[in-house]
This record gives structure tokens, sequence and C-alpha cells, in this order.
């Protein structure tokens, strides 16, 4: 065994390590599992955990005195947030549209007054690359500081071949000067463009003949994920692009169900897709499909929240269904402008009822299992990347009911502070 | 004109200050009527306010080289947050209680077992005076960190004579080591304590004949609020005991029409209350004599938020009928564990639909007028103490849409920077 180059000791540890013989996402009775370790400690050296666990027993496995030493005061340590789904390559601000809707306009109206997603699809179009990655780049703070080590991230901004492929370029790029892992998707069937109104099944064409294969050339293995909703693709049309994607070696999940439910979540269960997300209108189908597969359900209640709206998904449904849940913050100009997970959290179980510790697993190794990091990312593991979270609270509970603020004292990523740790 | 000690140069300056004749709290069509300069500056000495105006004006009214500049690089400057309804004093937490109501427990069977408000009174009266001014001076931290310069804060939490004047006793302790002011209100109408239990008028008259004139004695002029409610106090306990607090001084407000509408808003209104607070069962009887009277409404949407309900004050009701809308965090441990202004300002305009405009109005000026500090907080006004926030952002309508971080660069009381200023 290494020298520890850091020991975090003092703690309390909630591991999310698996159940006996429990794999890949929680689900059911099992979701709340988040292995709790009182008196614990978590040694780190070279980027990864040497060994977490009672402290006696993590002191008596490193060799020597630790590089340096943190008493956590009993304070709470997790893995890292990893955030679901988000949108985060975007230009231009979306605040004045906002104001519109709260005083009455209607999204007709602010559609046709050229508002809406195709506002920041001009925006996001004419922007140069320094100036969406250093916006990028200051989201990802945003993220990082309330707890998110990794972060799932699409495209959809660009919606046609190059701008799509830039957007993959750029969150490249931010993967590689932020310490926040990005997890990189395309979804370049996120709306019609303008220059398509009237003409979408051309649209479709241009996804499925030109941008899928450039996609599967220049990132192979990248997730490629659809909007199937009332208003963005319809089933065939989902069914189709999802169809080319797996065929190329993408891996798979769909935005379905947000506002009504169009067959999409079977269809991409039975695909094999890691994750349906939204599910606000899912169907008993649908989530059936869902458990047989083992596909998780990203919920987003921030987008919910966001547009105001008092239909949050059917959680407790789905969790009796045995539907794994993960969490996200869907962070985006139009619906989500919210980077905090944490209030991810304490909206998860006022409006969705999930328990402290099942949304606390939603957010850490459900998420991860979600955008296809079960095996690095969103549990504490001897071998396993240090990324993790110290809270200012000995209470896990605290998380999801205090709200509002940051209860993040420290962040750390392949076994580096980046944020704190504070005192 | 005395020499400026600070100059905040190039910034936008949203003043909240009087439109032509404008007193008291805004309502109606004025409620959005935050006095925005563009180009602005504020010089501040002593302090207080020496000017605010577009920069030239300020420039050319102070005499020679500020002592300190800060170029505000076009970011927004606003009055600091008054919170216009809080009950900070209190000691142990609440989230164990928090789970198990999550996970489907009855309020009756966490009562049962010892739960809700009555814990917190046990764990309250038992903690020690530096224990319980400590967690105080924590959530005044929490709350200045986002914000708050006034605080409107409620006893409540002691329930015996003794124990509820130590309250206010801390209170003045905190106001006087911790920058932010607080505006005392003395609730002893909160609950009654276990010890009364079934005995509900001997309580009542131990408030009305031994605590009121104790308060009255040692805290002249103090705010006196009641909890009228389903549960709580009934309409007549209530005019009971806010009849004799304006006989001995005191200035009054309610809790009223948070589950029921027992009368009281209309009551606490033609009493001369200046606030009654909660109103999501308010009547339109309620609103036209709080419009009558200029009651202030305050509102607060944290709290339907943390108990996970989705039936909000009618706010547009309000509105529309003339009554002036404050709003608070109603920071809490039972039902809004929550120190963010910001995040109720993104509260209130999706779920109450004040616009962002209203929403700062409510939030400064409004709330100010609720507590009796409408002539020395809540706007930027020459002469006024020199209470503001510098926010992240040139927009203020970026205060309500986005949500779950932190917008506040700088926070300055009483001309002295206390938070920040962030680059």
């Amino acid at each position: 065994m290494p020298r520890a180059e850091i020991l975090i000791d003092n703690a309390r540890v909630a591991t999310m390590a698996p159940l006996a013989g429990a794999r890949g996402a929680l689900a059911g009775a099992d979701q709340g599992a988040i292995g709790l370790i009182e008196g614990a400690a978590v040694a780190v050296a070279d980027g990864r955990i040497l060994a977490v666990g009672p402290r006696a027993e993590v002191r008596a496995a490193i060799d020597g005195e630790p590089g340096a030493e943190l008493n956590a005061g009993g304070r709470l340590v997790i893995p890292g947030f990893v955030d679901a789904h988000s949108h985060p390559v975007w230009a231009g601000s979306r605040a004045a549209e906002f104001e519109q809707r709260i005083a009455g306009a209607s999204y007709v109206a602010i559609m046709e007054a050229g508002g809406g997603i195709a506002s920041t699809v001009r925006a996001t179009r004419a922007a140069s690359d320094a100036a969406l990655l250093a916006d990028l780049l200051e989201r990802l703070d945003a993220l990082m500081a309330q707890g998110v080590t990794t972060l799932e991230a699409k495209t959809g901004y660009g919606l046609e071949t190059g701008q799509e492929l830039r957007q993959l370029a750029l969150l490249a790029e931010a993967d590689r000067r932020h310490p926040v892992h990005i997890v990189p998707t395309f979804l370049g069937a996120h709306a019609v463009p303008d220059e398509y109104r009237g003409r979408q099944a051309d649209y479709v064409a241009l996804v499925v003949e030109e941008m899928l294969p450039a996609v599967a050339a220049a990132w192979p293995g990248v997730f490629c994920d659809v909007f199937c909703d009332e208003g963005a693709f319809t089933l065939a049309e989902s069914a189709r692009i999802l169809g080319r994607a797996r065929e190329l070696g993408l891996r798979l999940k769909a935005h379905s169900d947000e506002f009504a439910d169009l067959g999409c979540t079977a269809l991409a269960a039975e695909l094999g897709a890691h994750s349906v997300d939204h599910l606000v209108a899912a169907s008993p189908a649908g989530m059936d499909a869902m458990a047989a597969a083992g596909t998780v359900a990203v919920l987003l209640p921030g987008t919910t929240f966001g547009l105001g709206s008092s239909h949050f998904a059917p959680a407790a449904e789905m969790r009796a269904r045995g539907v794994p849940l993960a969490l996200g913050t869907d962070l985006n100009p139009g619906t989500c402008p919210s980077e905090s997970m944490p209030l991810m959290l304490a909206i998860a179980a006022r409006y969705l009822r999930l328990t402290p510790a099942e949304g606390l697993v939603a957010a850490t190794r459900n998420a991860a299992e979600s955008c296809g990091r079960g095996a690095r990312a969103g549990r504490l593991e001897a071998g396993w990347p240090a990324d993790l979270v110290l809270l200012r609270s000995p209470d896990y509970r605290d998380l999801a009911y205090r709200f509002g603020g940051n209860p993040v004292a420290g962040v750390m990523v392949g076994g580096r502070w980046t944020i704190g740790p504070a005192a």
C-alpha cells in the first residue's frame, strides 16, 4: 500500500458502495442505500482513493504518515455529484423572455417575436469559440462550487453539422481545461432550426444522414440524445435517429414524456438506452419497459420548478415499479437556469417525495450509471478516482432539508482540492 | 458636500426611490417601480449615501477624489434586501423529522413522538445563551451572504416569560455584534407550549397578563405578532393579544390565513398592523381590508415550497386589489430552513407570478415598510444609510430568472463592505 498524500480523517462517509451483490443503479427499496460509515476516513494518493472505511482500518492500511491530513470534524464526505443532464453550451440570455412570460406573454407570442430556443441558437451560432468556452467554464465553476464533479453535457444549440461538431469540440476542450469531468452527448435533434421550419423531415434527414456519421467518426461511442415530444420530434423520427445512432456505435439517451407520452420511453428502453430523461408524463407501460431493461430514469425537478408548474414526474410510481432514479440540473437558459444540484435534492424531496437518502443515491451512483460512468464515479471505493465532496454538515439529511444555500465545504477532483476545504 | 470615502462608479443602480409623490409601500401598477438608473454611481461617507444617480451628477456633487473607488463594470447595485419575516432564534435540528415526513409519517404521528415545534422549544429552552447566539450569528452570516442587510426577527421558541425576554435580549445582542440590522418581534403567541396543552386559555392569559407588560416595559414599541390559524390561536384570542399589545404601545403584525381564513387579516388591518403575513388562504374581504388600511402583505413562498405544497398565496388577486406586497424567507426549522432571499424571488416569480421588478420592490422597499423601517432601509437615497448590494449581473431580471446560486458580489452595511466586493 503506498503512502497517503491526503488523509481525510474523523468524517462521516456516505460511500454509496454496493450492497452485497448489488450492481449498477439502485432501485426500489435499495434506492436509499447510501453506505454510511461513522468515524470514517478516506486516504488518497495518485488521484485515487487508497482506502475508505472506519478510521482505524484506514490508518492501519496506509504506510507511514499521510502527506496532509484534514480533520473533518465529523462532517459528511460523499462522492462528488454527478449531474445527469445539462445543456451548458450556449450564448445570450433569456432573462427578458422570462420576464415577459411572468408578465403573461404566451409562449407562442414569444416564439413569434423570435424568442425561445431559436434566439439561443442564433446567439450561440454567432458567438466565438472563446466566448462560448468562457461561459461554459464559468458554468462548470458554478456547478463544481455546489459539488458537481462529473457532468453529462449536451450539444443542441448548434443544429447544423459544423456547429454541432463545434459544440462537441468545446465540451472536449472544457473537459481538458476544467477539473469537472464531462460526459458529452450529441443532441442534434433538440429542435428544428429556423431555416428548416416547415421542413422537419428534411432536418431529420440531415441529422441521420450527415450529422450522425460525422459525429460517430469524430467522437466514437459518444451519447446520442433526441427530444421526443409534442412540438419536438415524433416517435417515428426519434426511432429513426436513435436506431441509426445505435448502428453507428453511439450510446443512447432520450428526452421523453416531458409534456406528452408519445411512446419514446419504451422505445428507448428497448433500444438499450442508458437513460430516459424528464418523464413527467410517463405511462405505466413506459415505466415497466425501463424497469425491465434497467434503464435509469433521469428526473429533472428543477425544470418543472423553472416552468412554474406543479406537475412533477411520478417518482413514487417509478420507485414502486423498480425503475432506478437519477437527478440532474437540466441546466439550460430556457427552463432551468440553475447550477445547483443541492437545490435539485431539495425540490426532489418535497415534490418527488424522494427521501434525502434516495436523492443522494440519485445524484451520485445512479446518475453515474445513467451516463456510463458507473464504474468510476458516484461512489467512494478503493481504487476509484478521488472525486468527493466535504459537506458543511454532519447530517446527510441537511442536503435535502435545507435549501437555497451552498452546503459544500470542499470539493476534491482527482485527489486535488478544487474548492476549499473550508474549516 | 463632504468628500466621498467610497465611490461605486459605472454601475446600474435600482434605487427603489419614490415615484413622484409616492410614499410608503408600492402597490398595484407601481409595485414594479425599481427606479433603474443606467451609467450610475453611488458616493458613500460616514456610513451614509452622499449621492446616488447618473455618474456625472454624482461626481459633480462630491468634493475631491474619493477615498476608494470601485468600478462596478456595469453590474447592478440595489438596496440591501430586507427580509420581512424570520424566526432565527432556535437550537436543535428538525432534519430527522423532515425525513420522516418525506417518508410518509403524518404530522400527528410526528407530534405524538414529541416532534414538531415542541421539539424546537425544548431544545431552545435548554440551550445556553452562548450557543443560541452562535447559531443566530451564523444564520445572520448566511442571510447577509445572500444580500440581506435588515432582518425582521421573531421570538417564539421560548413560550415562557423569561425565555421570550431572553430571545429578545439575544436578538438585541446579535444586532450589536453583527452588521445586519435586526427588527425584533415578540411572538409569544407562536404556539401553546407542552406544559399548557389542553389549557390554551391559560396560556393566552399568560401572554396577555404577564408577557406583554414585561415585553413592553423592557422593549418599548417592539413589534408583537400572533399566529392565528387552525391549530394555533383563535380569532378571539388573537384579538385579545393584539388589542392588549396595541394598548401597551407595541406595533402589530399577524401570521394569518396560512392554512385557513379565521378573519384575523381584516382584524389586524383594522388595528393598524404594519403587516399581515402568509395569506395563502386570504379572502377577498381580508385583502380589501389590507388595501384600505395600507397594510403590507408579507408573502412567504419559501414556506409553501418548504412544505412541498402547490397552493401558493393569491398574489395576483392582492396586486389587483391594491395590496402592497413584501417578501420574507420565513427562516425557521420546521417549514423553511432557508436563508436565501434570492431564492424567494425566484419562487415568487414562478408561483406567485411576481415579475422580477415586483419581486425586487417586495424584497426591499415594501419589506422595509412592513417592519417600520420604510424611512431608512429598502431604498437608495441621499442621506440614507449606505446598506446596499452589488450583484454579479447587470440585469435585475437575473435575480428571479436564475436560481439556486448566489447572485451577490458584495454587500455594504453602514458604508462598509461586509461581503466582497468580488471582482
